[in-house]
C-alpha cells in the first residue's frame, strides 16, 4: 500500500521523476462543481521550478492532461485522472546513485525496501516531483472549499534564521490568504525577503542549502468538524502534511510553544461577537479534541535543507560494501522552501474537503 | 467513523471519563505470542494518576479485564478485548459544563460535533482517561516487539522551560530505554527533576497548570519499515501521536531545528560499522522518505498545559448565549507531562507493530 | 486485521464462544439517536438459541450489557461498547477438536491461519454464536432506519427442498416486513412451516443437519444510495453477508435466476407512479450500478446445513498426521435458518446506515 | 470513495466509455517481480470486443500503456501506472441518453447520485469499457501468481439454458485452467458452444440479449489464507465480483446448491494424501470460515443479460417527467458472457494476491 489516502475524497499519485509520466487519481469528488482551468494552472505554477528570477534553468511546464471526471467544466463525481508527461527525463547525472546513496535522501531507505528493484533516478518516486499531482490535487479542492467560504492559503514562517510575522491566529482572514497565494515569495512582512534571499544566495555559494519553516491557515471553517481521537483533524492534516517530502515536524496552533506556556495563559477564552461564538486568542489553533471551533485553523511545516548538495559527501557503494564519496552534479534548489508553501496549502484543501466530505455533523 | 486506527494490527477504542467503562478492542495481533500480565499492569500504572508522590488523591485500580483473544497466556489471533470499570464516576463536579464550555477543552467542539448529545461529564470520551486503554494496546504489542528485538522508550524531554538531555539519537539503546520505563518521573538527566518539580508545584499554587515535551525513541528497528508518501512512518505515527489529549506538535529527527540547518549539517553521513550500514549523524531520526534506515527512531511531542485548572475562566453559556465566568472544581493535573511519556510511547509501539505485520519487505 | 468492517459507521467484533464475554464496538453512529432497549432485546432474542419450541435445550440469556456511547436513552456519537457474558462454558464436548478437525467446520483452516494457537473450544471466535453481536449492532441501526422510513426484514425462503413464497419485488412493504420480525418462523406463506419443520426433524433423527436460503428486503430507501464499481450496494452487502457463518451465496434481485431471462425479460421499465419515478418490475431487486433507484431492495442468502453432525465423520488427527474418525458430542441446530434470518436482516440494516452516512449525495 | 479497493495491493479505477482515457493505478506491488507485456496483452485481448467472429464490428486496440511502476521489465514497489486512450468516442448514439435513462442500466441511479452531472455517454464510468483496466490489473496478479504456484482459470459456466459441464473441484489443476485461458469461448465440454451459440444468434435476431453464469477455480493456493468474519476470501472477493457490471450473484463452493444438501452430504471429510491434508469432496469451494483449506477455490458468478436491447422499451423522460418509448442504437454484445469470464478471473486474481501480501500468516 502507498501513495493512497483519504476517506471519502481519495487521492491515489503515481509516477517517478525521470519516468514516463506523474499524475493521480481523486475521487470521490462532489458532482456538479465546475473547476477553473486557469486557477488550477495558476496553483501549479506555484509549485513549479524555474518560477523564481533565483532560479533560471530547469524549467517545466507541467501542463496537467486531465483525463476523467470533468464534462462541460464540472466534476462528474467519478473519478478525476490527471497526467503530466515528463519531458526532461536526464538520467546521466543519477548514474551512479543506484550504487551510491545521497545522504538526506530516500536513496538507501528505498533501496533496501524495495529490495533493490526501485526506481532511484531523481529520487524515483520519492522525488519532489511527486508534489506537482498534489498540488493539482489541492487546487481541484481549494476551489470547492471556496464556494464554501472556506479559503486557504500559507506563507514562508522562517528560512534558516530569518524569520517572516506569523499570522495573528485570529485576525487571518480570507483577504490576507488570497494575497499571498499571488506573489512567488509569499511573505506577510515583505521586508523580510531580502535578507531570507541573502540566506539562500550564501548556501548556494557554499554548494550548500537551507531549511525553513511554512505556515499555513484556513478561515470560514464550520465548527464542529473533526472528529476524536484518531479522526481528529490534527491527525487526518499531520497524515497528509508527513506525505511532503522533506517535512520533519508538523504543529497546530502555538504548537511546541505550548510546552512553554501554562494553562492561564495556552486556553483560549470564549465569547460572543456577531451572534457566534468566538475565541479571544487562538493558541489552540482553531482546534479542540481534534475538532474545528470555528476560528482559524493554524498549522506550521518544518522542511528540512534541501538533500541535494554539491558539497562532497560520504557514503557506502552498495555493491561493494565499502566506504566512499559522493559528489552530487546537476541543478538543484538551494531552498525548497518557497515551493513547498503551495504544497502544504494543497495538502490543508485535500484534507478539510475530505473531512467535509466523510462528516454530516457540521452542516 | 472515530476511535479506530491501524491498517493490519487495529486499534478501536470506547468509553466515558464517567461512564460505565472504558477499554478497546486490537485485533490483528499475530497469534501465539505470549503476554506477561504483570509487565502489562506495570506499564498501565505508569499512565495511572495518584501514582506520583505530587498527587495522593483520586486513585484508579485500573485493572484491565482480558475478554478475548488470549488462550493459555498467548494470543488466539482472534481479536483481544480488554474492559475497564470505571470505580470512580463523581460526575457532581461538571454539573455545569454542559452549559458553561471549559477553554482549552473539546466541550464546546464536541458540543456541536454531536449536536448537544455528547456525554460531557469529565470530558466524555475525549477525557484524558481514554489513554489507559492507548497505554494497554500499546504494552501488549511492546512485548511482541521486545521479542523481534525493538525496544521503544521515552523520557520527560521538558515541562515549561526546564529541559531534560536529549537522547542521543546515535548512541541511544534498549538498555537506557528500559531504564527510563521503570522510574515514574523518566529523565536522563536526574538533576533536571528537582527544577522541573518546582515548576509544576508553582503552577498548581497558582491554580494553574504547565505543558512539556515528551521524547520517544525506538531502537533495533531493521532497516526498510515503512512506505513513501502517505504510509511513511512520519504519516503512520503522527496520526498516532495526535489521537493523545493535548498533544499539539510532533517532530521527527531533529524536527524544526532542521529548519535553520542547513544541508551539509543535516544530511547524515553513511558508513559501514561491523558489516553494517549506518549514519555517523542522526538528524533525520532514523527515517527517510517515510522509512526506516535501521538507526534510532526519535519523536518528540508536544503536550499543551493541562486545560483544566481551577482560575476563574470567560467562557459562554451554551443554552443562554450569554458570556459567563466559570471555576473549575476537582482534583486536576497541574502537568500531565510525565504521564504522557507512558501514552507517547505506547502509541509509537502501536505504530511499529502494525506497520512489521503491514509490510512483508522489511524481513 | 479481523472482525472489523464499515466505512463511517464500524463495527468492530470480539469474543469467543466459550471464553469470557463477546461483543462489539460500533462506532461512526450519529449522535441523539434513541435507542428503544426492549426493541433492541426483541431483535436478540430472536437469533437466540432455545427460543423454538422444537429446541428446548441450551437456553442463553445473553442480555447485552451496554458500556459507552449511550447517555440519557440517546447515542452520544461516541463508540458504543457492547458485551455479553459467557455463561454457559461447556468445553469439555470440544475437548478432541484440538487435533481432530471437524468436516464444514473452520477447526482445520483456524490451524493453520494462527499456527495451532486458535481457540478451538466451540468454533471459539469463527463460532455462530458471534452473531449475537451482529444482531445487536443491526438492531441499533434499524431502529434509526425505521426514523427515516425505511424498514427492514427477512422470511426462511427455503429450508431443504420446501420453499416459501418469495417477496413481491414491487409489492412488499414495511408492513409485511414488521410483520415478519414479529414471529419465531417467519414466512410469508405459513402453511409451508409444517412441511419445513418435517425436514428439520426428519434430519435430526438421523442425526444431520439441512441447509436452506434466507430473504431479505428493505423498503423505502432513497434513490441515489451508493456508488459504482467496488462502493456499490452490493459489494457492501455481501461483504457483510459473507461475515454470517455458514453463508456460501449472495444474490441480488433475480440473481442466478437472470442467467437464463433474456434482456426484454430482466429489463424493468420505467414508469411514474404518485409522482416519483418507479419501475414496473424489479428483477434487478432496487439495484443499478450498485446503487438504489428506490424500489425494494431484494437479496437472498444460501445458508449451507450446520456442520455439526452426530454421525460419524472422518477426519485427520492434526498431532499425529493419521486419518481418524470423529463423533461429535453436544446439542446443535439441525437447522440454522430461521435464526439466521434475523442475522441477515442485521447486516442488512448496518449495511444501509453505513452508506447512508457514508454518502451525502441521497438526500 | 467510489473505484478503489484493495486493502494492500490496491486498485483504483477511472475513466469513461466515452471520454479521454480509462486506466488504473495499482499500487502496493511486490517489487522485482518481471511483468511479460505479450502475456498481458494476451489477457486483454480475451476481454476485448470483436475478438469473436460473431460480432465483427467495433474493435478497439486497448492499448495499455503503462506509465510507471516498471523499470526495465520488473515492478519497482512503486504505483504501477496505466492508461488507454479512448479512440473511438462515437457519442451521437447516446445522445437522447441523459433523457431516458435505459431499463436495466444505472443511467437512472446515476443520475440521482450524481444530481445529473454524470458522464451518461456509454454509460459513463458504469460502462462496461471500464472492465478493460480490471483486467490489466487481473494479468500484472495473475503473473506473479503463477511464480507463487497459483493458477487462475474459468469458463462459461452457462448462457440462457445451456449448461457447460462444472469444475471438478477436487481434480481442477493449473493444465486444465491455462487451457481454458487460451480459446476464445471457454468451455470444459466443448460440444456445448454450437448450442450455446444458437441461443446467443437466436437472441440477437429478436433484437434480445441473453445472461448466464461464469465459473472461475484457483489451484495452488496455500492452506490458511484468509481471515474470519468480514475478512474472509469469500468476503473480500464477492466485493470485487460485484464490481463487475451486470454480475448479480456470486456463490461459492456449492453455493445456492447446499441450500438442499444434508450436512451429511455438504462436509467435506478430511484425508492424507501425499503427506498433505486434503478433502475428498470439495463442496465447500476450498473455503471454511472465509479461509483457504488447500483445495481449489471454486466460485460461480450470475451475468444478467446485457441490458443494452434494441427493442422498444418504457422509460420516463427525466427533463419532462413523462413516460416515453426508447430504443437504443448502435453495436450490442447480445451476450457479454464469454468476455466476462477474464473480468471475473482478474478480479480473482488481484482479490488473491492482495491478500496473499496482507497476511503474513499463510506462507
Amino acid at each position: 500500500m502507498s501513495s493512497t489516502i483519504g476517506d471519502t475524497v481519495r487521492l491515489s499519485v503515481f509516477g517517478e521523476s525521470h519516468g514516463e509520466a506523474i499524475g493521480c487519481i481523486l475521487s470521490g469528488l462532489p458532482a456538479g462543481e465546475p473547476l477553473d482551468r486557469e486557477e488550477l494552472l495558476l496553483q501549479m505554477s506555484r509549485r513549479a521550478p524555474g518560477r523564481d528570477k533565483t532560479a533560471t534553468t530547469r524549467r517545466e511546464s507541467d501542463q496537467p492532461d486531465i483525463l476523467s471526471g470533468l464534462l462541460e467544466g464540472r466534476t462528474t463525481g467519478a473519478p478525476l485522472a490527471m497526467l503530466i508527461r515528463n519531458t526532461s527525463q536526464r538520467s546521466g547525472d543519477y548514474a551512479s546513485l543506484a550504487r551510491l546513496p545521497r545522504p538526506g535522501h530516500a536513496d538507501y531507505t528505498g533501496h533496501v525496501r524495495y529490495h533493490g528493484f526501485n526506481d532511484v533516478r531523481g529520487g524515483g518516486h520519492f522525488s519532489g516531483r511527486l508534489t506537482a499531482p498534489l498540488v493539482f490535487a489541492g487546487a481541484v479542492c481549494r476551489q470547492i472549499l471556496k464556494r464554501r467560504g472556506v479559503a486557504v492559503g500559507g506563507h514562508i514562517y522562517a528560512i534558516a534564521d530569518v524569520a517572516d510575522r506569523p499570522f495573528d491566529p485570529v485576525e487571518v482572514d480570507a483577504a490576507l490568504l488570497n494575497q499571498l497565494a499571488a506573489v512567488p515569495f509569499p511573505l506577510i512582512d515583505q521586508e523580510q525577503e531580502a535578507t531570507m534571499r541573502e540566506r539562500v544566495e550564501a548556501a548556494r555559494l557554499d554548494q550548500d542549502s537551507v531549511g525553513g519553516i511554512v505556515e499555513v491557515a484556513a478561515c470560514g471553517l464550520p465548527a464542529g468538524l473533526g472528529s476524536p481521537m484518531f479522526d481528529g483533524i490534527e491527525n487526518k492534516l499531520s497524515a497528509l502534511f508527513f506525505g511532503i517530502p522533506a517535512v520533519k515536524g508538523v504543529e497546530f496552533g502555538d504548537g511546541f510553544g505550548l510546552a512553554s506556556l501554562r494553562g492561564s495563559q495556552a486556553n483560549d477564552p470564549y465569547a460572543c461577537a456577531g451572534g457566534r461564538i468566538v475565541t479571544l486568542s487562538n493558541h489552540n489553533g482553531g482546534l479542540l479534541g481534534g475538532i474545528t471551533n470555528g476560528m482559524p485553523l493554524i498549522a506550521r511545516l518544518a522542511v528540512k535543507p534541501t538533500p541535494s548538495i554539491s558539497q562532497k559527501q560520504q557514503t557506502v557503494d552498495l555493491v561493494s560494501g565499502q566506504e566512499a564519496e559522493l559528489e552530487i552534479r546537476g541543478r538543484h534548489d538551494p531552498c525548497i522552501v518557497p515551493r513547498a508553501v503551495p504544497v502544504a496549502e494543497a495538502m490543508l484543501a485535500f484534507g478539510l474537503l475530505d473531512r467535509m466530505e466523510s462528516e454530516r455533523s457540521w452542516g
